[in-house]
């Protein structure tokens, strides 16, 4: 019997996490999983309740769960916490405290939403790119890192971009092995580009080099290119498709990965994974709170329910679950249904539904 | 009398080079600019016929120069130096040595070149954005530095990203002024939107400190906004023009600057400028040196040649002759003139030219 925590978290996080446990119960029942679901506190609404964006409580329960579900966290009303305890803090904590090194992000279109990208139609149609993200090193955590006074009496402010061998070989592994599952699914030879900035930055030479000889040693089968960070952000938006699988470090990935989502222009379709080195998860839409918006019922929960469609897929093997919320999900496009975020004024016979409604349009259509 | 350095570099940059010098000699005559040329080795160049990619007697001679015109550096051929021998390092080095801590880089869309972008018309039509990167601190400079042994025998890589109260206050200023100058010219309100990862990176919640801290001391008629910088890479796709002036560090300006070179969908006309705290400066095409066409006249010499009008402007205040090569480099696009980098092949009317003849072409409007 296995166990999801829910983490809804601030913002729109609660009303889409509430159409996202509702397809999840609903797959639970249809495909006799066995799930049991818990909820918990993070973020702002942890800092409200516990002073704590990161309970010691939601870290346990989060290290019994075999999955964790996640909403979205942050809003100006946290913003002038002090640095430790903002809701963005707890996330970050969630990350290391699990080990979840692995983050995947998928950049796909949807055929349905080519006009929603700011890109000309020929550069984006059919692309399905997947940028996997080292999550639990990097500047993001490296140690040291502060504010000091000189003594000159001004300040500095510093961190420290740090990676091993072995970390960069783990989430290398990571980058390959999906590769060549991405490649036999689509009949297509296996590559992954590996973003670095090896011509400034000792730190990412070593990037660059362990995959070098990574790919020498194991996966010789899979094409290995690189690329610099400020050269993959120009060409992903020259020319998109030339990717399949990028990997790189903690910071670039965050970059990259939000660019590549906007290519597809629809951030609210997209889910992501972040793994353990056992595939335990933590399972979140690549969009962030949206205070702006919160409690509107106008968010778009459809990240949200395609993360659980990830999280059935790679935590617990259930490819057809998976297969069968993301057939929903593309059912309800077919239909025309959008949220405001993905609807294109210009386009006949769309209807625009709050939160709930597309929900429940997955839900229906299950 | 001042004198200019030139500094062809590899690659491509020797004939982009020439016809630049073209250009500038014209303008020098033609404006009575009382400018001496001289030239010298950076990048591989150098690194071929002295062992260095930043010899002793270019920093000499730069440092006693006015300003600095520069090709491009590195290729392939010298990528498997050892890392402190690099071209890179040689361009990394001269910006330090010189103080040029203020890179300024266009994304201007000509709008005779709207459809070389892969971004939709309606999303780039009229983008005059600048972005003020600094360029001497943060991680590209930050010590300490470098790949270790750890104790269980692996490697680790380390950079450290520092930027003190006053680095971050001089570059601050660059982007107010500049803010100032450019409303002034467009007959709109200042804008500047500073670029940070302060939820996360503590030396840049330093940094949006000390923007704030300024825009309330001494720039209240400028409009301060923050972004971070994975959101600000989605919105240079989303929506570019809600930008004027934005302003980051080192390494997110490297990034964010490509980025918004490429929506233009012309990144071989885009120019740059590197200043010190005098107004010296270093003045180079935003292009690398495209090794790949070098020496086969297929370059596109505009973003050097547009190089030397910023360089009038910002350097010498010649504003005149600084407008009448931009002058001359909109009559040959309007002309139908295009290197093939930023030919159309649908459009009617288009002449593709060569290196030479596009360099010829603006001399002739000159
Ligand atoms: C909220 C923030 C800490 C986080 C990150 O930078 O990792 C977010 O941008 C993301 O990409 O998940
Ligand atoms: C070549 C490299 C060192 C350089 C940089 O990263 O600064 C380049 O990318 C640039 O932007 O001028």
């Amino acid at each position: 019997m296995a166990t999801i925590l829910t983490l809804a978290g601030d913002g729109i996080g609660p009303e889409i996490m509430t159409q996202a446990i509702d397809v999840l119960e609903a797959v639970n029942k249809k495909f006799a999983l066995g799930l049991t679901l818990e909820s918990g506190l993070i973020g702002g609404v942890a800092i409200d309740a516990t002073g704590e964006p990161l309970p010691e409580e939601t870290l346990t329960r989060a290290r019994a769960a075999d999955a964790v579900l996640l909403g979205a966290v942050g809003g100006p009303k946290w913003d002038s916490i002090e640095r430790s305890k903002r809701p963005e803090r707890g996330l970050l904590k969630i990350r290391g405290e699990l080990g979840l090194f692995a983050n995947l992000r998928v950049a796909k279109l949807y055929s349905q939403l080519a006009n929603a990208s700011s890109i000309k139609p020929e550069i984006i149609s059919g692309l399905d790119l997947l940028i996997v993200r080292e999550l639990t090193g990097g500047i993001y955590f490296g140690e040291p890192r502060g504010i000091r006074t000189l003594e000159n009496g001004e300040q500095q402010g510093y961190n420290t971009m740090v990676y091993s061998t072995s970390e960069i070989q783990r989430i290398g592994k990571v980058a390959f092995e999906l590769a060549k599952t991405r490649a036999q699914a689509a009949g297509t030879a296996p590559k992954v580009c590996s973003v670095d900035k090896a011509n400034v930055l000792e730190v990412t030479e070593l990037w660059k080099q362990t995959m070098i000889e990574m790919q020498q040693a194991d996966y010789s089968d899979v094409a290995l290119s690189h690329m610099y960070a400020d050269n993959a952000c120009m060409q992903l938006i020259k020319d998109p498709k030339q990717f399949d699988v990028m990997v790189t470090g903690n910071m670039f990935g965050d970059i990259l990965s939000d660019e590549a989502a906007m290519l597809t222009g629809s951030i609210g379709m997209l889910p992501s994974a972040s793994l353990d080195e056992a595939g335990k998860g933590m399972y979140e839409p690549c969009h962030g709170s949206a205070p702006d918006i919160a409690g509107q019922d106008k968010a778009n929960p459809l990240a949200t329910i395609l993360s659980v469609a990830m999280m059935l897929r790679y935590t617990f093997k259930q490819e057809k679950a998976a297969q069968a919320i993301e057939q929903a999900v593309s059912d309800v496009l077919d239909d025309g249904l959008r949220t405001v975020d993905i609807l294109d004024r210009n386009e006949e016979g769309l209807k625009q539904v709050g939160c709930q409604e597309m929900g429940q349009a997955v839900l229906t259509k299950l």
